[in-house]
């Protein structure tokens, strides 16, 4: 083989933490060996493999080799479970890189990983990513699976539905009151303060675009924390789209109705994993499914 | 004066959405005026403002003027709420972009907006940030204030001390029985399964640098959530850093216990303002003391 393990998981080590010192530390090696290996590595393929940054980032080059690295890193950990010689301190647990949505990783994703990690042999490292950066983090190998809202496929990767994350549009029976005495339109919308995760947040805008013409802009929070979010709910700042999966006995959110009972919107969610055989991916796909058919509507079948 | 509030405002405007569209909507003027008006703001800087990338991105001489426009943004906007010309549609809601750390944002920090928030003229946008962030936030003036770990005062804002978050490593008792029947030590402390925020949540390494002379690397989770976190905390899938404000009726953690009582972490919390005269901007510092003094214990004294 032309690729030396060593010098993959120097490299992956390195990516993973974004410096050759703490790269160094995970490895329980020194900085200086991090750093030969690399550069042996660099030599081998003749390219440059990582900008020097801060944090250090993959070259072009890099990125197809950080996915590669990423498999062999998997591989090489559940060989060794299997002949009873992994787990210990030299080797360190199985890592599992997820990109799963914000919604998801706070409702009904744990419970899926709680069936997979019996014990410290498998960590997950979940990185919360909208629909188009999991695509990258997927291609380039960072993840090896991603809960997403995106139904296409991934180059080297498979998809299934997991089933429909429904939103309803929630306020206080105050701020209904307040803003929407004569029910929600148009004119009401565009005047009653709204609660958005973020700017990426689309949900927002395809609720209002149920209602006018034209495109609404209320007076806008952007609180980019679930539980900010509920908090500022729950105290009448504004009325915003809450899953219903959320209210529940984890959240106590009070007594929060619904603006506008007739206009749910239903996010489709999607399984991405690498096309690759190993039995730890196997079994969380497994686990996943189970979480999301326990925590979410059924898919709507393709007929 | 040199400069046109209509094209400071498309600039501001640019910035905030990221695009020339998403910015020709919320001033509800066309994309072609919005780029008029950067077009000849820069002709009378004489320098290139904007990066036509996808964000948008200032330029060095665009991060100055970028500041500038947000102050002068805020300075109409309670100009013309003083006058009783504000808060109509074709003016905005007086908008406030801050920075706040995410145990904050998830605890004490919500009740301070709610008092300045009594009505739909002034909206906040929040971002989730760590201290480094903040700083370059606050000096390129894309957020006017800021809770942060850092105490360092920033160039053109003052900084207050608003009390200190107490961290305690809690895990549920099955977990400590499983663990640490004898109690946190360097080697229990190296095995056990820790969940961490994510890379850049110093918490951890802080916690177990207090054991043990050489860097401790237990196998560890990432989950950046808090809800995720706590879920996963209250499952015993690791035990974790956890603020002692967050167990409150707000979330149900269960009975988690300290696993090491004697070693609480404290972060003290500051508060950076600009250093600028404005009736909301103080109201807000306001509000912001009154929240951190009932909801953090009170800052040390620099005696």
């Amino acid at each position: 083989m032309k690729t030396d393990n060593a010098q993959l998981a120097a490299f992956a080590a390195v990516l993973r933490s974004g410096s050759f010192e703490a790269a160094a530390q995970a490895l329980h090696v020194t900085p200086s060996a991090v750093s030969q290996r690399i550069r042996l590595l660099e030599e081998r393929m003749g390219q440059v493999l990582l900008q020097r940054s801060t944090p250090c980032r993959p070259t072009p080059a890099g990125k197809a080799l950080a996915r590669f690295a990423e498999q062999v890193s998997l591989l090489e950990a559940e060989m060794l479970g299997e002949i009873g010689a992994g787990g210990g301190p030299e080797v360190g647990p199985l890592r599992l890189p997820l990109a799963v949505n914000a919604d998801s990783l706070d409702s009904w994703f744990m419970s899926a990983c709680q069936e997979v990690l019996t014990d410290a042999a498998v960590v997950v490292d979940l990185r919360v990513e909208d629909q188009d950066h999991s695509a990258v983090l997927l291609r380039e190998g960072s993840v090896m699976a991603a809960v997403s809202a995106s139904p296409q496929a991934i180059q080297g990767c498979s998809v299934a539905p997991l089933g429909i994350m429904r939103y309803r549009a929630m306020a206080t029976p105050g701020f209904v009151h307040r803003y929407f005495p004569d029910g929600v339109a148009s004119a009401s919308l565009s005047r009653a303060p709204m609660l958005t995760f973020n700017r990426k947040d689309e949900l927002p805008v395809r609720f209002l675009g149920q209602f006018g013409e034209r495109a609404l802009t209320p007076p806008t929070h952007f609180i980019p924390s679930t539980l900010g979010f509920l908090e500022a709910l729950k105290s009448g700042l504004g009325w915003g789209m809450v899953p219903e999966g959320f209210i529940g006995e984890q959240v106590a959110v009070g007594d929060l109705v619904d603006i506008a009972p007739g206009y749910p919107l239903d996010v489709a969610l999607f399984w991405h994993r690498w096309r690759f055989a190993s039995p730890v991916l196997d079994r969380l796909t497994q686990a996943v499914r189970g979480a999301a058919a326990r925590g979410l509507r059924p898919p709507v079948s393709p007929v």
